[in-house]
């Protein structure tokens, strides 16, 4: 391949970097909380990138907001009211939106700044889903938020940075924060976090334990992994609630989508489901092995 | 992370590289056939890379191995005798030789000074198995010694290099080659070949071209889907076979890979299984509007 | 130091890259003529870049355009009209009309499109020179124009892409070339051209071939070299005359600099003449060791 | 150029970064003091590096040994007894032990793994000089060293690693150091040190300030700058004596190297000695803008 011409460079790990041609650098500057870059390269199309880190890219993005939304979705028989902490590009909320049960998002992304960059320069996530009247907007702590009295949510869906050292995101993954969370849950409330690498060798970096953790605050819990191209490895979902999960599958599973989601959906199906959640044997030693407790004053981060 | 040192460059695409921190370098240099370097990185230990594309590494080379012979393996009642072609770094050998059925396997791969570069420095793939007594080990052309008159096999297993435009391995992944394989394989024999990468956007390369091809020449075939961390993306394999496939699965599969098996695997058990022939929606849509069949006049190569 | 980021790579040698930290890219695309970005790196600023190659820089260009410029005017006793070949960015027609003598400046450069570039991105090369009413600005091929009638030149000045394989600039640096510029100069003109790397291991690729060939053409040649940092490594300039050169140095250089040029200048000087002009002992030996005379049909390229 | 391969990467500054591929990595390991490297690049063959910086390589060294070496001992009439400081690569000593009137060299380098890893690996450097009987050869500290008493010497040579602030060599190049190998001198005694990088940006790291400080210590002073294509930019020396400097030049100067030093130079000579000590407009100025000292307790670092 030819090196000459521009890149956008990414670590995976401290000895493992990935590199991508760039077509254009759309924005690049600071927030009041993070570095942002907006970014359209040759493989995957326009991307955000928050303090370095791609949050997600034009081509793939619908692997990774499908595979967030719709199984927890699925798991409540008629959700309603749903939460939305993060997912400033507007993905999240595109799905969900899809859902004809919704009467009302209410979203909470800190970074006002993020979310007008988003929907200024990535119209193929959001697609316009910003504009629709079911959608509350805030921009303040959603941990503040949820601990403050308020209406119930049938479905909270955490699309958050991951818990690095550096930032705050942390306290959005712990214990303390998913008791929170669940209090302000509906009874049969289901909970799903995108639950950060769960890879061979970085599962134990930070999924297990936030696995852990929600088995350890909710009664059921359930986790997936998928393959998100542009994150250059398979990625961690959990979903948490004290009523029963994923109660459908096979047919009876296609025909609930059908039903219930306004859409053609592009991953998401009965057998893309019976994948997600058939975890492989390394995955599933590391979830059983996992010891702990992700907590406020003793967090996990991500490397 | 830090730039200064020493590292592997790997294009994953034209506009996609990846680049891995070296421990050291152990071989670089030529046999009459390819390029070749044994290298040690720190994310993925020891690894084979040929004409500058990395064929497995010590960390995830158990998954790949175990991906590509045991399910094509537990498809068959009782394998006796086993072909392979390529296979080099002994890791296929190695897992084909754990089922305690197996009598006697023919390996065949061209180059020997590369098998004989894998034994010296690849221990930990191939664990001692190229001493083992049912071994026979050739240096020829596996497509001109099939179409030989031999004895069959129950068993073919193709670990070969990509179907390269620069190189011969591409005549042993057409309508033609695989005729002839089958011809070689007794009554009820399976076939299995490693398939390319199967990921968002690379699946369309050769994966469902292979599978196609193979569907025009068998009566059943069954395509998983793994993910090789080395690899940088999801990879595809290809089971084939005039006879029923994969009957077994739960509680079934798992007694069966205990009786069969002489050894714990690391990544294949029956929910691995599940998860890897669960393919997502895109892949199975290209695989269903593929209409290419690989020819020896007409091959496809990957990029 | 820390790769993740934006970056551009660029090939000093096939074996040799130097990667510079993007602040952002004001233009990438592509002329009738050539592929084309602005870009702005932390370490050299605002830069034009043809066909993957840095052409100059804000931060170091005035090393190269003083460099190309005034050590041929000032052998000029009195230059008043000044032919100018290339030189998009602006910064050697800026250096020309800060001579006092000059009249006129016919400047040609092929690509009009990088010339509206040029304006527009990078006022710090050109500042302003564009405007300045002594310019005849064309945009037509300067070896037509050159072999056209016309009024002649006291100084030529070749500011030219490199001679490289897939383009037609190399035809500027021949013999055949040579002669036709010179029968359009005046009676004791001064002919300068860049000439390439002129560093330890590249000076054999064209300089010294150039430095020969001028020799051939003209009765008088003198070569400079000069480091330009965002070039990675020294590069080479080359005056010819039939008329004698660099009559002056010390004091009385440092007078006639002041007199005839009407700013201050940043690189320039007698002390920098003589170290321009005083060449390591590896350069001497490959410029008295060269044989080939470059010309159409057998012409010398750049790696 | 292709990216695909082996390479070594080094930072110029922390957003300018070199490539280079590697042939193969002969050494990489830690010592007591430092990390060493012995890599063989495709551009520059062998090379030493130290925490992951480039010291010397193969191909261009005698660009930086006899530009180090030769100046200084050159301003002396008659050196019989020389010091060098660092040096581990044998390069120092072997143009030091090329003049017919030296008796003895004392040289001191602190880590004797890298010595001796320079011994084995790097035969293109030393040439053989370790064996010389004229040498004796220490490993200790080089300023603890010249503050105990012993005999005086002729000429001091410092060729040590780059004042960076993790290591211990930059109380190496403080007034007070310099006073202490001053007393260790001889009357009329010659001291020249690495200085540096001395280019655009980069010659106000640490070069003016050793300058400075070594006017400010010695009578005499005079600084040289030559391009090392290994090191991406040019480099800095600075030669400072109590009696006076570089009497001779050109014809005289030539005669005096023939005379006294035994062997044909492959960089140095008179036009060269011209060209490194006649140094750019931006350079002087640098020079004479500098105000600091570089004190034990208010050290320069390099970037």
């Amino acid at each position: 391949m030819e090196l000459t011409g521009n890149w956008f460079a990414e670590s995976v790990t401290p000895d493992w970097a990935v590199m991508l041609r760039l077509r254009s650098v759309l924005f690049s500057g600071s927030t009041a909380y993070q570095k942002v870059e907006v970014l359209d390269s040759s493989v995957f199309g326009r991307s955000l990138v928050l303090d370095g880190k791609t949050q997600s890219t034009e081509s793939d993005e619908f692997i990774y907001h499908e595979s967030l939304v719709h199984p927890a979705m699925m798991c409540h028989p008629d959700p309603k009211s749903v939460f939305i902490g993060g997912g400033g590009e507007g993905g999240t909320l595109r799905e969900a939106l899809a859902h004809r049960s919704v009467e009302s998002v209410t979203m909470i992304d800190l970074d006002r700044e993020v979310v007008e960059l988003c929907r200024t320069h990535l119209p193929n996530h959001h697609q316009g889903s910003f504009d629709d009247p079911r959608l509350t907007l805030l921009h303040q702590e959603a941990r503040a938020f949820l601990e403050s009295p308020g209406d119930g949510f049938d479905v909270v869906i955490l699309d958050l940075v991951d818990p690095l050292e550096e930032g705050t995101a942390y306290l959005l993954y712990t214990d303390e924060f998913y008791r929170i969370a669940k209090a302000r849950m509906n009874p049969g409330g289901v909970l799903v976090t995108q639950s950060g690498p769960a890879g061979l060798s970085t599962h134990q970096e930070c999924f297990t334990c936030i696995y852990h953790t929600l088995s350890h605050v909710f009664t059921h819990t359930a986790a997936a992994q998928v393959h998100i191209p542009a994150f250059q490895t398979l990625w961690g979902f959990t979903i948490a609630s004290d009523g029963p999960l994923l109660q459908t599958q096979g047919d009876e599973l296609e025909a609930a989508i059908a039903r219930r989601i306004n859409k053609e959906l592009r991953h998401y199906d009965a057998e893309t489901h019976r994948g997600m959640f058939a975890l492989p044997k390394y995955l599933r030693q590391g979830m059983a092995e996992e010891t702990r407790i992700n907590r406020d004053d003793a967090p996990v981060f991500m490397v």
